[in-house]
């Protein structure tokens, strides 16, 4: 399949992996290439410049939004959460409409400080800010509860979790589902919540994913949901 | 120990009976003990009427919010959300100073339909509200994250689940925990989340919690936490 990613960041990186690893066709895009490519230095992971990570990941194709949503039958939102609509405009809403969209942004505000606060919250949601916006988008927000590298690789934690499904059309929750399969999620184990307003639960898991992080010492953690008789 | 239960519903009952149980010495505490008593029908739980469940445990003694406040060396919240506050002063504030607070609440909104929204969350939480009123009280926010039935039978579920705690004082944590351990909770799986601002995170798992359980069609689940490498 051709999957347009929006975001160059440590999710957008780990997720063009592995799509290419499974054989998809990936292009990544971003609002200014030029800007992007001339990056120098580690990110705020550590990790090395994203133009080092093109020249070792040579099959990913790399554009801007408008090129990488035009590009993709399935688009990936992996901006930062206070980006996204701006990202999105910037696709172009012709490169937008009628496509799945898997959301994986969390409206994280980091500038009152750490950890992190929401955005928006509560009475409403990012997922369905996003889905109000682009009414011809399909939006599925999944994903956003752990750490990118788990995204992609769910065995390395000792034991089965859970990660979620918001959205209003079910064929489009289908589709990602199988995607998520292939990324190594069993089917059981994907949690559909309902429809897009069900987002709110999912992004307000991130001020205790955050807190955790930091009790643990460590982002390589999951929920698990325990439920009794099963 | 003498503890003194603020709250009448399937909470307070929950944890009464319970600490009955274990062999304290309860008192649980209510606005007005006559409209209380005077309450006839089930409750939305489908519950009998209080008078009935008081008649059932008859060593759980009976008072106003003031009455329970003074007779508990230990306390616990487990009003709704919206009425704490107000309860914690009809307590009184002399009843109240210096004790530990295990509070269950949470800041749940029905006035907006269902599910519940919260009326105070993101940048500020039920728990820091209780602990700025009465910064003589020792606020320990633990098992609000569960149905009541779950936080006094952890072991109902088919394998073992987490707690948090939240809150400013160590030895208050340290107390509540050894309370929540003689409840059936193993001290490895209850989180020392930190100070009580970490209770943001707790509370906000009340959107994702109110949703799955329309979901799983069953309040008996509860969150594990697995972390890589453990």
């Amino acid at each position: 399949m051709k999957i347009g990613i929006l975001g160059t960041g440590v999710v957008g990186q780990t997720i063009a992996e592995k799509l290419v690893q499974l054989g998809h066709q990936v292009m990544i895009g971003t609002r200014d290439k030029q800007a992007t490519l001339a990056k120098t230095g580690k990110d705020n992971f550590g990790r090395p410049p994203f133009s080092e990570w093109l020249r070792n990941n040579s099959k990913v194709q790399f554009g801007t939004y408008s090129e990488a949503a035009s590009f993709g039958e399935l688009l990936v939102n992996a901006t930062s959460g206070t980006g996204s609509i701006e990202a999105l405009k910037l696709a172009g809403e012709n490169n937008l409409a009628g496509k799945v969209l898997l959301d994986i942004s969390n409206p994280l505000d980091f500038s009152k400080g750490m950890p992190p606060s929401l955005t928006i919250c509560n009475t409403d949601s990012l997922g369905e800010l996003i889905q109000r916006t682009f009414p011809k988008l399909k939006v599925v927000k999944s994903l956003n509860t752990l750490t990118a590298y788990l995204m992609v690789n769910p065995g390395l934690l000792p034991e089965p979790t859970n990660i979620f499904l918001n959205g209003n059309d079910a064929e489009a929750k289908s589709e990602v589902k199988k995607l998520l399969t292939t990324f190594g999620w069993n089917e059981k184990d994907i949690i559909d919540m309902g429809d897009i307003t069900t987002a709110r639960g999912t992004e307000q898991l991130l001020p205790i994913w955050v807190r955790l992080w930091g009790t643990l010492q460590t982002p390589m953690f999951n929920f698990k949901v325990v439920v009794a008789g099963k």
